[in-house]
């Protein structure tokens, strides 16, 4: 018999409180956000506009979420390497369109599999990131 | 200053309740649903992927959504008019692909003003009908 | 020299008008279209939506007008030809998506010469034909 | 019943009288535009080509209002943030491509209402703007 790859993913209760993780942190931060959530295999699991948000950044957050579980890595470090002159110069043409600046962050369980990712979209990279990092922390010690 | 044309919108706490709502209904005909809302807009609202459902579905469900707002009608009503030899055959090439099965409902208030769209894909067209008029029918009785 | 091909196209005091008459005609109809017109070479010229149209038929009303001018004909005798078993079956595939039925319409001089189309998006398909007739009928009265 | 939110979306007369604003200042400088707007849900509402107008301008007015409408600023601010090493850099690969330099305005009425949005295209950026704010005025003075 082949040796299977065993794949953890998202189960529903834990997608349903990072994304209340998320959301309650762009209150604190009293901004409205798009929130997505992808699954180990890159599909879309959960997903919450608030009201007001942009909605140029409904796309925008499952764009994050799906380039950060792509590569297994937070979106601003690919945008850090495809800048002009960089070596991955122009990778958002991939996959239908990435989305390479801060604000998408791969899930890892604290003994380091990766089971999804999350995307956030509605304000400066810099709020965007801060309401990701509050899922993946939420997601970390719960 | 203009004569602006007033429209209603979901809030979050509906679109989150018609969710909750929508997805346990598919518990309760154990099956495993993509539930997808869009607002007044078209736009997607909120979105759940239940654990075990199709990932083909993803697409299907916010596709239904969006169908259903576009054309103010259940999706399995546009479905009807679009087969072979019918008025609108070959509709669903339109707006970036269309889906015209069952599963697609407006969100119509009791006034009769839609201001959204609920769309549920994962099972039968019988049972994602019958999750997304879950959804409908917990919005009207709220 | 060559032997330049000469083109007549449409101009602006005459789309507007198209697009008068036939949002004119719709009033009338008391329904609610989209309206898109083309000039000679298949790009969008002028459109409306007007208060309350199903949004999915911007879309529609303008692959209607494209459809009637790519082939100078009206959208629905390209329909009868893309039935199954017929000879052009699935020709919706082409372009980026046709519409081929009822309501787009060439913009023929009485001359002769296809200047445009027009594309009406919104109610039945009998409604849609005749209101992309009307803003035919004042192009060639006028 | 739920708690649903209020928007405000272009009428009728209003829009067309943006669209005439906006080409009657296109005449004033001498230049051929096109004209787009999209009402609050982000869909187009009417659309103009003057003669002699760009035909790649079409799409580019376009979706220059949609870019306003989708982030409630002006596509030259949003600009701004994507140059290379910038925030937002490559934004432009979402929602199927938007368009970031100037020309695109979002239409807020004197109390803060975002109803829809103008995008310009078919001359040097300035012009497009001038284009482009001269319908925002029109919209806002009257």
């Amino acid at each position: 018999m082949a040796e299977l790859v065993d794949l953890k993913d998202l189960d529903d209760e834990t997608a349903r409180k990072i994304l209340r993780a998320a959301t309650g942190k762009a209150r604190e931060l009293n901004t409205r956000m798009n929130v997505a959530l992808v699954g180990v295999d890159g599909n879309l699991k959960a997903f919450f506009r608030m009201e007001g948000a942009w909605t140029g950044s409904v796309d925008i957050s499952i764009r994050k979420a799906k380039t950060a579980r792509y590569f297994n890595m937070p979106t601003g470090e690919l945008g850090k390497l495809s800048q002009p002159g960089g070596p991955l110069y122009q990778i958002e043409h991939s996959n239908g369109g990435l989305i390479t600046f801060p604000g998408g962050l791969p899930l890892t369980t604290r003994d380091g599999d990766i089971v999804g990712a999350i995307g956030v979209s509605g304000d400066t990279v810099e709020n965007d990131h801060a309401v990701a990092q509050a899922g993946l922390q939420y997601f970390q010690e719960n």
